[in-house]
């Protein structure tokens, strides 16, 4: 046991913790005053439901002894007592803390999908959604890429992206954000548009968007840094990384935005902050500080268009999960491909530095793996739940506004009585 | 000198401060408009009061060599220079740092007793109670509860319940939230309904009470895990059931809404995670992973009919300090008794786990003691503040509201001129 | 490498970015609804832009070998690749992660001068002030200022006033918030009066102040104790001096208020507690427990009357950035020739504790050194700006509202459509 490792872990938890109201203002600034209420809601209640289906069996389908490197034994480590009575440790941590600090990603992952769900969407249903999404796609899905062989106990498989097809995925590029942004796409389909589709809609509270956008960033120091495992070189590198990458794509988004639009706006700086932090996701480990500002550039300004696919194309993806989740992990996964250098923590070298085809085509493959399974068993989800209990409110209850017709609780009252 | 333990504990300072903006939030939020700066003010002026008391002679009250378990010397570590100039430590850790880590919990108790106060307290009475609080009760139970024999200096004896009742707190069910709790009935009693009792209360930003829950869930991690005074296993273990019993309780609170009045609120969100962090406080070190999840839920079950017994005995605990910190912290406490599993770190086990009677006992007996003082002390104080220098706002102030009048200063100002 | 100062400099990352949106709310909160966006993307723009400089040049600039004592390579570690890929440490700590630590530095220094651009700055020439200023200003001082002989490489020499000078700035003092208070004076002064000057100025939202303050307050235990560079004794000290200053600012802050004024604000309460921070940042590790409380309260009473400079000479520093963080460093750092004691880290007596005028005068010359270089420059930059590109906007648009012009966006759409 390394205290200086476990200090570091303990410590992202209360890193990783900002990010569930980071989240939930983030989005909940972005839709209308009528729908605030409902959208942080949205991400407090499937964040409490993952966490309590997490310690009772996710983390063992997550990290359990692999059934053919697809899903890890369900009984395994069930209610986590034992794991925690054991002095097991992964390199000097416990595996008691690594359970929790899983725990989070669970729940941070489920909680973006809701972005896609704005206004519209009966909470019931999105606690519904959560719990088997979570259930079916992310702990399988965060056992083919984060369950190294051997990571809980020395004899035990892992999944297969990590051990088999080895893609290189730091932090969840594919197992968080693609995977996140598939299951967005997904729900924006099956509950077709909202009432306000087509009209331009204004974020309520770009303060609170901001300050979502900043506690995010905070919070994701801990996300890639802690996924190092250990307070050494490599945290210290990845967060360099994820650093510059979230102020490259910052400028990147809002120079695109003067070229496209004529001005720049708070909720360009928000986004393209989590464009940057998402795309440097699966990459930090791999790239140099300037191949961090490039993936960056990139993200933020192709992103900024990627937005504009759901007009294209007609599914409302209201808070642009697809955009900037889909897309951008997208992109950080691909890049590595192109921008990998050995002489970071991964040694691996992309196109660009010498190497050879050989990483792209894993990365490439990973994505589409983890896109196309997450679409399609969120898709399955989410039309089971609309031919059973029904998936969307009333028009007139949209109309209304979601928070006062489901909540009743108008997120302000601001004028004294 | 442990610098992996060092290092946690510089961060858990950083951590439980967020608990100051949080905790001025989760109130400030639920408040009326009228009165949500005053709200906010009450936990930074008292934080910083309490602050100052404790590096002049708070510390030395609660953790110096005691008088007969009741208090410690009030001489021995006044001004706390010869402590930091000392390379004393516990258990690895720096004695200045633990009296840094201890000054949060203060500041952060007396301001907890805020929430009963709202809308109608002089800024001046709450800042002269909030004083006087802290030296006769605060700094008295923490040496009661947190001052382990021998802890600063090796011959120095502690508290009585901590070293003779040998009552499991580990991070302050009873000298936190039973203690604030407690006195939070006796202020709303002494002060007196505001006007708007028997209205109906809507929070003026719901978004910022979710807001303030979600930095008080980040920055309890430091709290409950810090308590473990160690970079190691009992810290990981302490996050993991903190995180799952907050999440349980969250989902409980919305059931029991969902079932009592139909539909689920954003307050509620907040309220049941605030539960669950409370209940598990005491808990954090004697429970299992699912016996935290059961924890959990019964706080979250219980206290949403808690917080309605104000209506039935007619106190105005505006913001549900008694329902929530005081019937939390005790459910906390003797939960204990039953749900302790001797495989976790305060190793006892309670009644349903094979033990006896005799744990059950003692956390009765602690948290009775420390729910009678505290509210017997603070009654005294704040009937002392109101036959002298007054201790709430003229009527025709609290209708104008306590922030129009108090400070001059509303807390928004959204029509630009 | 020592893996608890590594996990504790790591954690240091997270604090400190919690600054970002903590100081884009504090500004936010007190300017105009008008005006909130543009003040928070003020923040976010130039961190954005001087965290991907400090990565191309501006580390290398501020800690590469020195010319002369006043300014450092700038190809040295152009770019960070072999930094970050090399093994040095520095007393057991990363370079690479001593890098990022001083990035953030970098990051909110320059932000912090945008305060005095309120309601009238140009965003694009904003950020043209913001890059040149970092480059012709920041990154020399943190050199005269942060880099000591030796520091990331054996042999290399650093900075004058750390090395020859030998002024004591534990934390910033005057690199900065001296530095940041001189280029927001300049800056006022180019910009001219804003069309409210004179009239009384409210601000838009109390509760995002208070929370801005609360999240600096939590970081700024990042900035101060990560300055020792070192999970340990000096570390903790730090951070009690830091905590305890704060909270005596606080409560002179609102005595002077309630002596001058009859009521206390909730923006008093804010401000008051970010004087307290400013004043002890170049203290921390040189004063006492009791000595932080006198410099909190010197500097807590004398900031509220500071702050009404500006109406005496007036320039319309908007947001009080030099009453604040140019009369609150020059107070914490001249107060180190009085109340500096050699049983903390710093080892010196101030006069007050039998030291000699020696220490006294070079913590002026450092003050004074750094304050006009900063003045200067930033008002030849601000001029050269106002002469090319034009550096306000046009009265019309500041009539109309900065964010509604340049950004297209109102911070809140409060009344459902």
């Amino acid at each position: 046991m390394d205290t200086g490792t476990t200090a570091f872990m303990l410590c992202c938890i209360i890193g990783l913790t900002l990010m569930i109201p980071g989240l939930a203002l983030f989005y909940g600034g972005m839709v209308s005053v009528k729908s605030s209420t409902n959208m942080m809601m949205m991400t407090f209640g499937s964040a409490a439901l993952v966490g309590v289906l997490w310690v009772l069996f996710g983390f063992s389908m997550a990290f359990g002894t692999s059934y053919g490197g697809f899903v890890g034994s369900i009984t395994e480590f069930a209610g986590m007592k034992d794991l925690l009575a054991s002095q097991t440790t992964i390199s000097g941590l416990q595996v008691s803390l690594f359970a929790l600090f899983q725990a989070l990603f669970a729940a941070i992952t489920v909680a973006l999908v809701s972005g896609a769900a704005a206004d519209r969407m009966k909470f019931s249903a999105w606690m519904v959604f959560a719990g088997f999404w979570a259930v079916l796609v992310y702990f399988p899905v965060a056992h083919w890429v984060f369950a190294v062989n051997g990571t809980v106990t020395p004899d035990a498989t892992g999944g297969w992206i990590a051990n088999n097809l080895k893609a290189i995925d730091f932090a969840g590029g594919t197992a968080v954000h693609i995977n996140a942004g598939a299951a967005a796409l997904a729900v924006a389909i099956v509950l077709g548009k909202s009432a306000s589709w087509g009209q331009l809609r204004r974020p309520h509270n770009v303060p609170l968007t901001l300050l979502g956008a900043g506690l995010l960033w905070a919070g994701w120091y801990a996300f890639n840094g802690g996924s190092a495992l250990a307070a050494g070189n490599s945290a210290a590198i990845v967060m360099v990384t994820t650093f510059v990458a979230t102020c490259a794509a910052t400028l990147a988004w809002l120079a695109v935005e003067k070229f496209k639009d004529g001005h720049v706006t708070g909720v360009g700086a928000a986004a393209g902050a989590i464009t940057g932090l998402v795309a440097i996701t699966p990459a930090c480990g791999a790239v140099t500080p300037v191949g961090a500002i490039i993936l960056g550039v990139v993200a933020g300004a192709i992103c900024p268009y990627a937005v504009g696919l759901k007009s294209k194309f007609g599914y409302d993806d209201s808070l642009d999960v697809v955009g900037v989740h889909l897309v951008g992990g997208v992109i950080g996964t691909l890049l590595i491909g192109f921008l990998a250098s050995d002489s970071m923590p991964n040694k691996v070298n992309g196109l660009f530095y010498g190497g050879s085809f050989d990483q792209l085509w894993r990365q490439a493959v990973a994505a589409g793996a983890v896109l196309v399974y997450s679409f399609v068993v969120a898709y399955v989800i989410a039309i089971a739940i609309k031919k059973t209990m029904g998936i969307r409110v009333a028009p007139e209850d949209e109309e209304s506004g979601i928070d006062a017709v489901l909540h009743r609780d108008a997120a302000y009252e601001l004028s004294p009585a």
